[in-house]
């Protein structure tokens, strides 16, 4: 591990953001998990005075000039200290090129966007939203100029989520993409098959099916020392060191796939939190990289492992053992099955492993067409409407079921909604270099030996942290750029022979 | 409420240290109750940061300036408002005047005291704790120099756990209260009354004891929509915000009283942070205001309700109801014996009632006479050991179970051990006058109608905050200065008929 005086002073004053951040996440798990109803009271302005003081303490003059001795040190560093002092650097642009009125501007738009946002989705019109919505595509341009006048406005607002992305890029990828998978669901929903769910949405009490997630989820090495699973009203994966990651949960009685799923995509992002080096908190090297990366975990484990036949292998019997007589009828075929239903629908968040790249297909060309001035925000429920008609088949019968499902834009986070695609897509592609390093793969799912394999994403990914961007992290551990034929592989290798009938 | 240009600027700076304050109160909550393992590994960073920075940043000169615009338009101000410039020109000082090396070297020899008493405790070697002890009061003593040269030292101190009481008069209040408890500690000694604790030692899970305990906390008036309980290895309250404050407890399936006086004891305490003004958060009128107040109330509820006949009168049915067939043989009287039995002995955490003041009283001198240059600390197990002897007849037979016993002086926390004391003696002067005002207090506690004693503490004591220091809110609240007669005439009233046979 790198020690550079130079080091040691970036890292004394980034230890203390460090800390309000962890305090932060701490608070905000409490508040959905713990906190009494009338603690919301005083938890929003400590969380705000917080969020201030760590930007104030940040953005001071201490961290550009520890930042500029070590810059000025650079013939010294190992690639660590480099990869820090490049990650802080870009933080600290960040963090000071946009003038503080414009930073104000857009907090105050965020607050009345959600709030226009809400009322506009309960009354199902569009034109309530509309102003805020144009307020913040205008605010938002106005800070990609600040940040970077010589960029693609989109360029810089993807870059906030996803390192070295460009519109370009994605362009190229997400068209192609969208060529590819138009044919399978359009095959899929003509396809005579009918695939029963039934064996998912057997009724089973929620302690045993939260018992049977976590067996899951203790398969897959999440380190219950290192962490802890509670209930909360959405799930979500928190990271407050990496020896305290806490996950959250829900279910249904009637169906495991909230509860199973949920908790294996949570235990996805939270094994990432849990493989980060905790030597090096406080620095970008103990940060998760980015919103892609992260989601590439949480969706391996959902959709590539937890749907899986060889899963099923594994865990059926456990399932039957846990739950005498609820599932004797059921094979592992029908339980794999259940797992893959394939339906074009209206609700992003609702959608299968297969059309859910649909929906962000068409919002990322929406986004794209907004800020490059080809859309105006006015013809945005036109747009949406005639996208999902094309590449699904269906129409909302209402903006609050399109246009208005989503609280993304109400809160000025432009360019977020690509990372779930690119999680997919990397996803699929770590996986298919796994398989390769690992050897029968399959078999060691299929006897519940998941170890392997999260072994090697803690060697291959975790442990890096931010210390190579998106792009070039899965250029080292594939050996190619971000691409889509691992995904269309292993969407048609799975999907085509449970439709195929 | 009251509003000044000087005044809110003063607050807008207050707000942020409360802030931090109130992230670190949740998260050392969090730490006892809900923390995995391994998230001890940042959890100590990130406490050490934030108190670091909330020192840093209310020592800033923006504090010093505002406090000073506000000192001067003293003449404008209300009453509120001149007593947030007088708490807070008195955390100022304290927080300032002391030298920064000085501040440093008591951090360090607390760890190191900490560290030292520890492992004298495990080898009942005093020996080992004494270099430690020495340099603790001698640094202490300097910080007492550094605070106010022209005040005795353990005035100072005193200060520091509860504004505005000095040596003298504690020594006055405490002579005169030892006198008048050694002869009855002796009578109960002699008296050939048993008392029988079976009743309050029948095997109950600890589910059902817990059940019972919420019962009574939420006769006290406790609002769970305002705070919540879990367990921890040691029971405590934390005030993350009036709106939010968290109760710990730990039970024993062989006795009830841990968790039920336990509990009633951090609801006590509870209550008054609940009480605390919510508009004033961030500044000192929204604080408690002392040791000794807040613990008046948790002894208040703990042992001067929860361990009076009108107590069990209403709640012996109850107990009865929760738990079919285990109190059958029990009556009222039966149970108000066992939660008062009286003996001396050696530990006071496990003291009771009636002999803790003199586990208190014995610490407090030995004190006072370290402060004084009358006691060296090479003779403090000689001194301790024959205190007890004298005042408990009992003489501890190493050091573990005598002068190791307790953590505050490894900590440097001299001044700190009156304030248990005094917190039961303002606790029987408020009961006292609570009496006289609510008419037939007793019916009302043996009918489990507790809200008026608890609305009664709220209005004279609880909405205050800081607004009055102790001595003077005893003053207001009874009419009259801390005294030790309604102590004594409640232990009376109480042991004596118990034990007189």
């Amino acid at each position: 591990m790198s020690t550079h005086p130079a080091l040691e002073r970036l890292r004394s004053i980034l230890i203390e953001s460090h800390a309000l951040g962890s305090a932060s996440a701490l608070l905000s798990w409490d508040q959905e998990t713990m906190m009494p109803k009338q603690g919301i009271e005083g938890r929003a302005d400590v969380l705000a005075q917080l969020a201030g003081l760590a930007h104030e303490r940040f953005v001071r003059a201490e961290t550009a000039a520890a930042l500029e001795q070590l810059e000025a040190a650079r013939s010294d560093l190992d690639d660590d200290a480099l990869a820090i002092a490049r990650e802080t650097r870009k933080d600290y642009d960040r963090a000071t090129k946009v003038p503080k009125e414009l930073v104000t501007a857009i907090a105050q738009a965020q607050s009345l966007g959600q709030d226009s946002w809400q009322r506009a989705r309960a009354a199902a019109d569009f034109a309530m939203f509309a102003p805020s919505l144009e307020r913040l595509v205008d605010l938002k341009r106005a800070y990609a100029h600040a940040v970077n006048p010589n960029a693609e406005p989109f360029d810089v607002l993807l870059d906030d989520h996803e390192a070295d992305m460009s519109t370009d890029f994605l362009d190229t990828l997400f068209s192609a993409l969208k060529a590819r998978l138009v044919p399978m669901v359009e095959a899929i929903a003509s396809s005579a098959v009918v695939i029963d769910t039934g064996p998912l949405r057997r009724a089973l009490p929620l302690e045993k099916q939260l018992a049977f997630a976590r067996s899951v989820t203790a398969a897959m090495g999440f380190d219950d020392g290192a962490g802890r699973v509670d209930r909360s009203a959405h799930p979500f994966c928190i990271g407050i060191h990496p020896g305290d990651v806490r996950l959250t949960w829900r279910g249904q009685t009637d169906d495991l796939r909230p509860a199973l799923y949920g908790l294996m995509h949570e235990a996805g992002h939270g094994l990432y939190e849990q493989g980060l080096p905790a030597a090096w908190v406080g620095t970008p090297l103990a940060s998760a990289v980015s919103l892609g990366i992260h989601e590439s975990q949480s969706r391996l484990w959902e959709n590539m492992i937890g749907r899986s036949r060889a899963f099923w292998t594994a865990f059926l019997p456990r399932l039957k053992a846990a739950a005498p007589g609820v599932y004797d009828d059921v094979d592992v075929d029908a339980m794999t099955r259940a797992a893959n239903e394939v339906e074009p629908s209206l609700i992003r968040v609702e959608a299968d492993e297969l059309t859910y790249n649909l929906h962000i297909v068409i919002r990322f060309e929406i986004e794209r067409d907004l800020f490059r001035g080809r859309l105006r925000v006015r013809d945005l429920p036109e747009a949406w409407d005639a996208a999902y008609a094309t590449l699904l088949g269906i129409r909302p019968p209402d903006a609050a079921r399109g246009v208005l499902q989503d609280v993304h834009w109400s809160m000025g986070a432009f360019g977020y909604f690509p990372t779930y695609t690119l999680g997919n897509l990397y996803a699929a592609q770590f996986l298919e270099r796994a398989r390769e390093e690992l050897g029968d793969l399959d078999g060691a799912i299929a006897r519940g030996d998941f170890l392997p394999l999260r072994d090697w994403l803690r060697e291959r990914i975790h442990r890096h942290g931010r210390k190579y961007p998106p792009r070039e992290l899965v250029r080292r551990v594939t050996g190619r750029d971000p691409e889509i034929e691992p995904f269309l592989r292993h969407v048609e290798s799975k999907f085509m022979p449970l439709y195929r009938g």
